[in-house]
């Protein structure tokens, strides 16, 4: 049986120095960079993860396939730091910022193309299937960028449309990157769906945790400033819950403390010049979610999803020693909030 | 046998009301938008010409295909105007103008991804073939925006680089379109390889004349205005020619009546604030080009390279009825110049 040392190794050795063109530099160096900066490997790992649960050893065929999801993944991310106008990520300069917007937008390209040289060194017998399921994926991936940056200039989201939003933006892709796992060890349609559902819910836990830990995570863990949300307005998880959460209790009559969905918008329009007044907003927005229970009600929010996922996992009827690897797969994803 | 009514019919079929997703609206209005002003259709023409020299019917296996290599090249438009800070295109706002450059950046990516929805679809039995083909091909193209951008920084390019980098961002994807055709259709390697050749040569003669073009064409027909590469001492053929013709005449002594680099260099660096200004250093660039005798030597090369292709048409050994469409489609696409 593959066990999680061996997935780390493998992990290590796809992306210690991974394959990428080098001239001309201007366009490949920030592909190495990204991929040199970059974290937890967290779909890659699912991947093979999801592999391991059916065949004995790592063979060839799911490398590059593994290796596109991590590939694909940076791509989105170099292209959303334009878009996100960010500087930072993961306490290093983004490519935009370190180069410039069009190294950053063509260097983005060239990689979304590479996640598709290594996608198509999947297996001929399931590579139409691969493909769409690849395909399909990134187009999502696409729309929930879409529709978060839509969300920008909308006063208020409902919460279907929220989660409707991280999952085509952040789920879909762990859900495909289990999926296909499966699909190339050769595992029925049966377990390839209960896979792609456990990613899916395991995805949606996911981005909730990070939208928490922006706000309640603690900066020397979750790598990047907190309250970044708070001051930028951004439609996360806990600001969507606490409209309404907010509106219902206002409307049916509940005294709030002055922690209402009113509060909160005009928390919202306080000024963000200078580090006090930062402060003082992250301070006074953490307040009102405090005063609602919003914190715990994301916390619940993420063990759910988190249950889903271990629900479908055990639909898929393996041998214990299998499941506990989806086990503690979910557990180390989801661990950062504890 | 298939013909050139067709082959019209079934580009129109493609593109008249192409199958793009339709929500958000925001990601996929600017795909609809850029296949409607689109052009010619000239990349994915040669891939049904290509098909048609070894088959009877334009059967579905090479729809998608084709209309792939159209999408692909959308796609790359979006994004090198915005690089380009271009403003227009085929008489229409370019995307990121008509739109902003967010939409124009996650637009352009989702539209590649298309691109992928639509080669996957080739039979099963070349698919790996032609994903790396296409793959490889696509990565060219980034690397050719790549040198072309670096090009901007350099105060002189050599021939030799000039070629190699039109070569990367226009002729590859002809020769691809070409290959690709003859592949689905099942022919043989060598006939594949020789249709790649006739259309990376075709590509050479196609980017040639487009640079003549933006200098000696003319507006009604050329579709932009005429001059923008000398407004822009834009590195195109043109301009690379006379950089080494002059410094080899200077060199060798012969008298340039002022028309030799140096003069050159000086009119590169007029003022081109005004419409006066840009209208004199065009006429001023204009007359070097034509003292040095560049609109000639630009009109040989495309010659020289039309030559090459028809050469590497002769090759493939096709019935005289079948290589004149190649014959047809070579004079249609570089007709312009006459």
């Amino acid at each position: 049986m593959i066990n999680e040392a061996q997935i780390e190794e493998t992990l290590e050795g796809l992306f210690g120095n991974p394959d990428f063109a080098s001239e001309p530099s201007g366009l490949y160096d920030p592909l190495r960079y990204m991929i040199g900066i970059g974290g937890k490997r967290v779909r890659p790992r699912l991947c093979l993860t999801a592999y391991s649960l059916f065949k004995d050893s790592l063979s060839d065929e799911i490398l590059q396939p593994a290796a596109a999801l991590e590939v694909f993944h940076s791509f989105t991310l170099i292209h959303d730091d334009i878009m996100d106008n960010s500087d930072m990520r993961r306490s290093r300069p983004t490519v935009w910022k370190k180069w410039n917007g069009n190294t950053a937008i063509l260097s983005g390209d060239v990689m979304c193309i590479d996640s598709y040289r290594r996608i198509a060194k999947a297996p001929a017998r399931v590579l139409p299937q691969v493909l769409e399921l690849f395909t399909a994926t990134a187009a999502q991936v696409c729309e929930g960028q879409q529709y978060d940056m839509d969300f920008e200039d909308r006063k208020e989201v409902p919460m279907g449309d929220y989660m409707k939003m991280i999952g085509l933006k952040t789920a879909v892709l762990l859900a495909c990157s289990a999926k296909l796992g499966a699909l190339i060890a050769g595992a029925d349609e049966r377990a390839c769906d209960y896979l792609y559902k456990f990613g899916y819910c395991l995805g949606l836990a996911f981005q909730i945790t990070d939208d928490y830990l922006d706000t309640f995570g603690d900066t020397s863990v979750f790598g990047k400033k907190i309250g970044g949300d708070i001051i930028n307005n951004k439609k996360s998880w806990l600001l969507t819950r606490a409209m309404e959460k907010g509106g219902e209790m206002e409307k049916s009559g509940v005294i709030t403390h002055g922690s209402g969905k009113a509060a909160l918008q005009a928390a919202m329009a306080m000024k963000t010049d200078s580090e006090t007044e930062r402060k003082a907003k992250i301070a006074k927005v953490k307040g009102i979610y405090m005063d609602l229970g919003i914190d715990e009600d994301a916390k619940y929010e993420i063990i759910k999803q988190h249950a889903h996922a271990m629900d479908y996992a055990g639909m898929i009827g393996l041998p214990r020693v299998r499941y506990e690897m989806l086990h503690r797969y979910a557990e180390r994803l989801l661990g950062r909030t504890k």
